[in-house]
């Protein structure tokens, strides 16, 4: 009978252990760039706070039913892919050839597994592309017509690409190609999601419509996993947004994991280091969002803001965009 | 006057210490495999060993003429993507749909600029297409069609899809798409080069023509900077063959460079690590060439054997491939 109570309270103290590992974090962030007080404000910012919101919650939704960090990733950029106001998905941005080629990578920190699709054109949700080349494939990163072929093959039905036309992005197309001169937001804009689930577990993801007015397919940082995405149980989940080709020559998401590794850096303390000093010196601008396996965030950016937010299992969600109000203990929602 | 001597005596330590600095090494790669004495033997081995001495001492005479590092890179690889012996430019692999798809890319350790392209079909040296898009273009990856629209405006001929055609090549697909099955040096043979020059940089490129029977335009890690190929004078320069996926999702060549900088790794230790520890847990079949400002080299794979060589200045070139000689000090040529 004592053995029996014993085993009981060790079961207990067990349990107890096992639930507080259950306090979930969804980290989520819409682009980085001149995002200022003059440039958004009455009903365009709530329209952004509303999305934002909507996106935590879906996460949210996700997790509460026992859903996986993976699950979440998928299920709260898919909101943001199908909003046209982030350059993913439904609002990306055109290239120089007045297309849309969207670009999309997904990445499980419990195993290090990780998909990505790049240059994909009718593909509503490039993400969920991104975890089926993960879960599907034997490869990591798929291009273009190929990866439209193997989602075919994977039963996804392909989208006109008049799907993608979105009159802000044209306009933004045609003002940059008559002054050869980017406009506030034109540029960025890139959606990303990082989570700790339930579990334990660390999954991250990013989807873009790249840089508007790119040419030659040319392919940024977003699908490319330790540039824009990466996710490793052992250190943090990161997406990044921002001026990719500088994000791809520093490897900005695996250094973050490296950062932590290595130099046992908190995940604040390695955002700040490689946002604000290496790629600032740079003059590359961008940002990144970051969780750990403790549920300890970073948004951290360089620019005059970033679209961001936060939802922890049992606050209300937090969301943000401009650059005055960085400290997330002190939330502007 | 005699501020004249000393002036001279000052001047002269300085150049002596700059004459120093200029023991320029080379260091190459032609793909990590199942190379052993049973396969590679007689004229084959006499063949890829005088392919190899003949890359080193073309980037010998590079450096010899005052020539940088990339300059060196690029001549290197230059010659092994002109040989059918390597699966890069003339000889590279087959996809699924029997076509060839060329990836390469190029980094400068100096300044850590870098250029990539991936899927390109009428390039004969990807590798220079590579350093164009770095020199030439904003962006770091271009993919397919697009590349080949920049090669064609920075005056690059196209050469028919047919240059490609190597009969071993189409029977090795022919093999796979029978079997389903791998067969030594079927997978691998990707080419690559790191090089400290001399005056003091570092720069590595790697070329592929990635997977036998690949599809879905899958891209591997040689295009991608920081999976396949990484170059930062503040740590070393890598190039990497092997199972391409895995050398993404751990990001095997900007890992070397950070355990460098962050854990102070010598460039063997860091090497040892990733290859002979974490990729073959992952059970990842591969290997990497890297090279350290200092000069010293590192050559390690998990594979059965390596085509590798390395030319230090002053020295006779050293060529190897089998896995029985792995000492670096002990060549076998």
């Amino acid at each position: 009978m004592k053995k029996l109570i014993i085993l009981l309270l060790i079961s207990s103290a067990f349990l107890w252990g096992q639930k507080r590992k259950t306090n979930y974090v969804i980290v989520i962030h819409g682009g980085a760039g001149t995002i200022t007080h003059q440039r958004i404000f009455g009903e365009k910012q709530k329209e952004y706070e509303k999305k934002l919101t909507e996106a935590l919650l879906t996460g949210k939704s996700v997790l509460e039913k026992g859903g996986t960090a993976l699950d979440c990733v998928e299920k709260v950029i898919n909101v943001l892919e199908d909003s046209p106001l982030f350059n993913a998905g439904k609002g990306a941005v055109f290239t120089g050839e007045g297309r849309n080629e969207l670009d999309a990578s997904i990445m499980n920190g419990k195993n290090l597994e990780a998909g990505a699709v790049a240059g994909v054109r009718h593909i509503k949700n490039p993400i969920s592309l991104a975890r089926l080349v993960m879960e599907k494939s034997p490869h990591v990163l798929l291009y273009g017509a190929g990866a439209e072929e193997f989602a075919k093959l994977q039963g996804i039905n392909l989208v006109d690409t008049s799907y993608f036309f979105t009159q802000s992005r044209w306009d933004a197309l045609m003002r940059i190609k008559q002054k050869e001169k980017m406009e506030a937001g034109d540029k960025h804009g890139t959606v990303g999601c990082v989570v700790l689930d339930g579990y334990g577990n660390l999954a991250a993801g990013t989807s873009t419509g790249g840089m508007t007015n790119k040419r030659w397919n040319r392919i940024g940082d977003s699908p490319i996993i330790g540039a824009g995405t990466y996710a490793d149980n052992k250190s943090c989940a990161v997406s990044c947004t921002g001026h990719g080709e500088f994000f791809i020559r520093n490897a900005v998401a695996y250094d973050m994991t490296a950062r932590m590794k290595y130099l046992h850096s908190s995940v604040t303390e390695a955002a700040k280091q490689i946002i604000l000093h290496k790629l600032k010196k740079q003059g590359a601008a961008g940002g990144l969002i970051a969780v750990d396996k403790e549920g300890n965030i970073a948004m951290v950016f360089n620019t005059k803001g970033m679209f961001r937010g936060y939802l922890k299992k049992g606050s209300a969600p937090v969301v943000k965009m401009f650059g005055d109000d960085r400290s997330i203990s002190n939330p502007r929602k």
